[in-house]
């Protein structure tokens, strides 16, 4: 079976390009897909939050759910500006789109390496955190956490390849599986906790005796700034939906709103009532059993309930884990699309998805579940500083856009690279809140970025440099390649663009069958074809002779140049004659040359030849104006042979030993 | 610094063929050379021989010195019939060549894969010992002990890479320095131990108290042939004279058996006395100290003495891992000029040695060196039954030889294929040593087996026969190519080889100037040249056409197929048509196919493009009587550029963006 098969079973039939079709999303379903990221987030936010308090001792865990409040209310500034960015981007408002309306070219692309770099990190931490879920639930399988997760990230991305369209349907039932499991456990803790209904009150842990002294001033000032700067994950995949208005029915932009909306409400809802509950059960962090799994323990006993949570908890992250992979080749397409990225990533695959996305996408985020060893947790301090830089830069650019509706007169519109703006009574407004938002976030990102920086951020913001110097430089070598392709000065003249020369040259090492076929086909193109040999021997010079005078009926239309060299290593002399030629005889010129080769029956018999074929091609290739014609002859494995010939016949008529050229 | 130069200055300037010349060797000096490997097998094959006996307990450590006296007097009888082999082979008379000339071509590739085994070990093993005579008196290296063994492996490539002979001298040294020592050693140990002189005895170590119950019976005589066996790695390297007679100075048979002899002598007096000497002192075999560490620290007090026989221990057993790189790559030498192995060692590198074995060798006795964590003691199992079956080869082709030598009437003579033998008066005397010889490796062939078989030797008896088949395959590979190659039938018939079609089909993403210079070339080459797009939208092939007819000069005389293809893989379709046209228009002809293809100003940029051209070459490449000609297109680094386009100028004139080919 070879790879093309295997290829076919895997992925599936290929499609043809007219079966693209634009499948637009109902606001259930839209929920679905775009909230298991932002929703998700609650598996691990609360606990993010917790992992940093305790620093300050015990006690200091009941912060939690003050900070938690402050989290919810950034969260409401970041809605707020972003149901604007829908509005006003119809057609997709990612970062990216809108720094680049807006900002300009630097900004926007630091908006898509950090949106990048949040991709890959989307899909580590999820899957990470997803199989934590399934690992607190089932101790047993702790040990093989990595490679679960390694798994789970290669299932997603063979979904990916095979196009997720057909099975859609089914990723709507985990988010309402796990925000209905979730909620029902927050109701239950809450009415155990205020006694309502004749409830049993619920079963608080003790706080350890241990009498920690809290830090001061300062000191404690920083711990709480770290522990809210932590808690930003639960921001982390609200501005999806911006990017992917056009997903949803008509209307687009109003119903992306609403459903943005309803994401945050449901999102918020949960993430206040677990830090509320955690908070007041005295939960403490522990990597083998997560803050959320530890709570719904606790509240609902561990019964059913408490594995219907454990398992869609699993599955919502692996669903938001998905989003990394729609998130990532989009992104990906827009920037090679502006030749800031590889031009393949424009290209569909057999099932009509960016494969080449998906697959660089797979390969970077397993690199990062191994080195971070599934630890999601450790992985956090890279994630949220991604999400602030896109944040800031998306509502600095909405800021710039106010700015200049602010400036339209009524009635007057304003077409700009990407939309189109219209005169607005309230613009003022709204410029004030993306001024807020902007701050705030910028002050978020700054604070993140500070308190983050030795955990592992600067990671993140070392690889967003890289790759904003990586945009660059693909975009310059787009630029020449356009350039030196460019036909505008080529018209009338299409005939000069260079002059080819008359001249053949045919390395070979002995006359046989292969060399004087490639000589028939040398003869046939030029007046002047050169067969040049390196001759190490007087021996092999005279024996080459003999062998070459034996077929005037060829020979006869070419000369034969004999190169004594006092080496072994013939390709130098081979290339200086070339170079030579090139150089004295037609400069400027395009010259040919013809280049024997042996295909042998299988590959590991290719290792039996000199490769001075594929070395010569390799070094001529690098060489302007040179054009190599490969002459295969093929060794075929069905030849009769003797089982063993004892002993060479000595005929004169064997191809030499000493030199198998033409390989 | 390129490649080349970093080559340029680890190797040295590449020797002209012409410098090449047959050194011959004095007496003094081939003796340390050839003598090194089994001279310098006393530095373990004691301590292989203990490390069996004491499994029947301490007492038996007594047992070592018969059996080393058992040894000594097997190695008196190859000796001799080496030494005949020497006299009848003059031209060199290895096993290798000794089994073709007389037994066929199984017996011969049987003894050369042994024989290659072997040499891989001598390698492995020598280095080993060697760096543990170091760590035996510097037991702080202990650590390092593998990190050395792979540094001096890389050393002793590196020197034969440059070509040994400049430094020839100095290969004598440790030799005879190792020999001075441990003969000077052995005669204190003697005469202390005799009481000579008034010297002071030695003290001898106390026997643990332990009382191991001696194996009784068949057990017992099994430990006994175990040890003998273990003992018989003293027996390597003798071989290696014969392979090189033509190294001495003349007469170079008389000579070459002569040091045969010396080397012998002194080879069996250091190990019988090593022998003798450790039994005497009842010195316990211990990994990280040497037996012949103990016995000379016991002897000489650890002074100066001590050191020195450490040091030239390390030293010779180097010098003994040397003669591997020099026997490995002359064998294969032998076998590829039979085309039992790759071709490409038969040539000689930039400084006239046999490059190819000697980094061949290099790698897989590193690989050996890293499995087994340079112990060598562990190696030693699969060592010593290479030895044997070229032994017992050597000496039953000998035998053959001497039935042909009873068969020639006096005064008569006959040539084999390697040497001319004559008759000779006590020729059933010699053929009755060599029965004996040839019975006797035989049986301590198959004792090896049966004892070392769970130990290790299974990996030498498969390996051997993996080469074996490797050989063969090879063998059949050269034959296919030399029948394919043939050139018997072609006078007179040279210019009917094959048909060549007047066809050029040129693949052809978009209309640019790349594609416009191949298309040049290619109207050059025919008259029917089609340039075939693969066009997969309506706009993509409006577009093409349109710039297509902006060039009549050129286009007006090649065709322009455009193929719709509702799939994205263009590779497919593209390679379809040319077979097409090949099996239908054009059967049992060469057709051709002109690539244009981008050459990027960096490798990395390479990746920047689809390898459309590389994967059609790739693929074209497995089709008999397709001729593919490329037609590089450069991408120069230095065109000015824009700093950067802020918005595509949409000209007409650039090139496409969804479909970069031709690459």
């Amino acid at each position: 079976m070879g790879l093309g098969n295997i290829k076919r079973k895997l992925i599936g039939k290929p499609f043809p390009t007219s079966m693209e079709i634009h499948e637009r999303l109902d606001k259930v379903r839209a929920l679905a897909i775009f909230a298991s990221d932002p929703i998700s987030s609650n598996a691990y936010a609360t606990e993010a939050i917790m992992s940093v308090l305790i620093l300050l001792g015990y006690g200091a865990i009941s912060l939690t759910f003050p900070i938690a409040l402050g989290i919810t209310l950034l969260v409401l500034i970041v809605v707020f500006s972003y149901i604007q960015t829908i509005l006003h981007y119809p057609n997709g408002g990612g970062s990216y789109i809108v720094a680049k309306d807006n900002l300009g070219t630097l900004p926007s692309l630091i908006a898509a390496g950090a949106l990048l770099t949040d991709y890959i990190l989307t899909v580590s931490v999820s899957v990470s955190a997803g199989i934590r879920a399934i690992t607190s639930a089932f101790p047993a399988l702790k040990d093989y956490h990595v490679a679960l997760a390694l798994f789970a990230i290669a299932f997603l991305t063979w979904v990916n390849l095979r196009g997720v369209r057909e099975s859609g349907t089914i990723f709507v039932i985990p988010t309402y599986a796990f925000v209905g499991g979730v909620l029902l456990v927050v109701i239950i803790g809450l009415v155990r906790t205020l006694g309502w209904f004749g409830a049993s009150p619920l079963p608080v842990n003790p706080l350890p005796t241990e009498q920690v002294s809290l830090i001061a001033g300062v000191g404690y000032a920083w711990i709480i700034l770290r522990a809210f700067a932590a808690g930003c994950t639960a921001l982390t995949g609200i501005e999806a939906i911006s990017d992917g208005v056009q997903a949803f029915k008509p209307p687009e932009a109003a119903n992306a709103a609403k459903t943005l909306v309803i994401m945050a409400v449901i999102a918020m809802s949960l993430f206040s009532g677990i830090s509320f509950l955690s908070t007041h059960l005295h939960l403490i962090p522990n990597e083998a059993d997560s803050i959320l799994s530890q709570m719904t323990r606790t509240i609902t006993g561990g019964g059913f309930l408490y594995y219907w949570v454990q398992l869609f908890t699993m599955l919502i992250l692996i669903l938001a884990a998905n989003t990394g992979f729609q998130d990532f080749p989009r992104l990906s397409y827009f920037l090679a699309r502006d030749n800031f990225m590889p031009r393949w990533m424009i290209n569909r695959g057999d099932r009509l998805v960016f494969s080449g996305g998906i697959t660089v996408l797979a390969v970077l985020s397993s690199l990062l579940v191994i080195i971070f060893q599934a630890n999601e947790i450790a992985m956090l301090p890279l994630y949220a500083i991604g999400v602030m830089v896109s944040f800031t830069i998306s509502q600095a650019g909405m800021l710039h856009l106010m700015s200049r509706i602010g400036k339209i007169k009524p009635g007057e519109s304003i077409t700009t690279l990407e939309t189109t703006i219209h005169y607005e009574k309230g613009w003022h407004w709204k410029y004030v809140v993306y001024a807020i938002g902007s701050l705030t976030t910028l002050i978020v990102f700054l604070v993140l970025v500070v308190t983050k920086f030795l955990e592992g951020a600067w990671i993140t913001v070392l690889i967003i440099g890289l790759l904003i110097a990586m945009f660059y430089e693909i975009n310059r070598h787009y630029q020449r390649v356009s350039k030196a392709l460019s036909t505008k000065d080529l018209v009338g003249k299409e005939n000069s663009i260079i002059k080819i020369a008359d001249v053949v040259i045919l390395p070979m090492g002995d006359v046989h069958k292969g060399t004087l076929r490639a000589l028939q086909y040398a003869v046939r193109m030029s007046n002047d074809v050169r067969a040049v040999s390196i001759t190490t021997s007087e021996e092999m010079k005279e024996r080459l002779m003999k062998r070459w005078n034996r077929f005037p009926g060829i020979t006869k239309n070419a000369e034969l140049i004999c190169i004594d060299y006092d080496y072994r290593d013939v390709l130098d002399p081979l290339i200086d004659y070339i170079l030579k030629v090139k150089r004295e005889e037609f400069p400027n010129q395009l010259i040919t040359v013809v280049i024997p080769e042996f295909v042998t029956e299988s590959l590991p018999a290719q290792f039996l030849h000199n490769q001075t074929a594929n070395f010569l091609r390799f070094r001529l290739r690098n060489q302007p104006n040179i054009i190599t014609v490969e002459i295969p002859f093929h060794i075929k494995k069905n030849i009769p042979l003797s089982s063993y010939k004892e002993k060479d016949e000595g005929e004169e008529d064997a191809p030499s030993k000493q030199d198998d050229s033409p390989d």
